[in-house]
């Protein structure tokens, strides 16, 4: 592994050192979907509750947080306007009465699909004349290098 | 490509999502990178500005802020600390008079020196039990990715 000699010391080196790219793409997608996003009254943290909510159906505050890559400070602020705005809703969980989770209603999925062709659009930008079997290898990659440097279990 | 589908709906889909993916990843990667440079008594930005100039050796402070990741006025502050410390300095050009650049000092190549194996570590942890040709790929999609949705030429 080149990495091992040092610092890079070419823009080759640079180039293929994964924290580089991944804080360089992850910078620029966050700006321009924040950018897009705002045209529908609402942020990246906003988008990705709803998101992961969709998936998940249920999630305390914590794991939206987690899941949604913010602080849990910002993530409550969010969800307290999602709820005022009619996007989601508190609930007690079914398997745990002592456990509060929120989830998405009927208002936040249609926002959701809404705003999703957005995504696409700049998802198919994004992935524009890439290999699908690569980038399939490099979604694996990403998600076992998370595996292995991630504090929480989700 | 499932994507074009509707929002994800399934963990799997979530997970081989790449602007997920590289969210959760730099997120945790940055947060550990930070605490660990903290000890140094430098921060990510400090630490990418020494990575960036040992790479392309001047820069300004435009340039500085697109490779570092960061707002310009933040990278302005940082170089300023930067050039008070005496880890880098002011240079004209050679090959334009009129242009401005930074140039990192001895003592800035001696600490990156000094970080760096912080970072080997760290980076070691990432890639840990992952196919080296895969991380490969992984770069190759990952420079595609910002040559596909950059607004900057470097």
């Amino acid at each position: 592994m080149k990495w091992k000699a040092g610092p890079p010391a070419s823009t080759d080196q640079l180039q293929s050192y994964i924290p580089y790219l991944m804080n360089r793409l992850a910078n620029r997608w966050n700006l321009d979907q924040n950018r897009d996003l705002s045209e529908y009254g609402v942020n990246n943290v906003v988008f990705r509750t709803l998101s992961v909510l969709n998936v998940y159906k249920t999630l305390t505050v914590n794991e939206i947080a987690v899941l949604a890559v913010t602080e849990q400070s910002t993530a409550s602020r969010a969800i307290e306007s999602m709820v005022t705005s009619g996007w989601v809703k508190r609930e007690i969980a079914e398997e745990d009465q002592r456990r509060r989770v929120v989830a998405l209603t009927p208002d936040g999925e249609a926002l959701l699909k809404k705003i999703w062709p957005v995504m696409e659009k700049n998802y198919g930008r994004l992935a524009e004349g890439i290999d699908i079997d690569d980038i399939e290898t490099c979604a694996r990659v990403l998600a076992a290098m998370i595996r292995n440097i991630r504090q929480n279990d989700i």
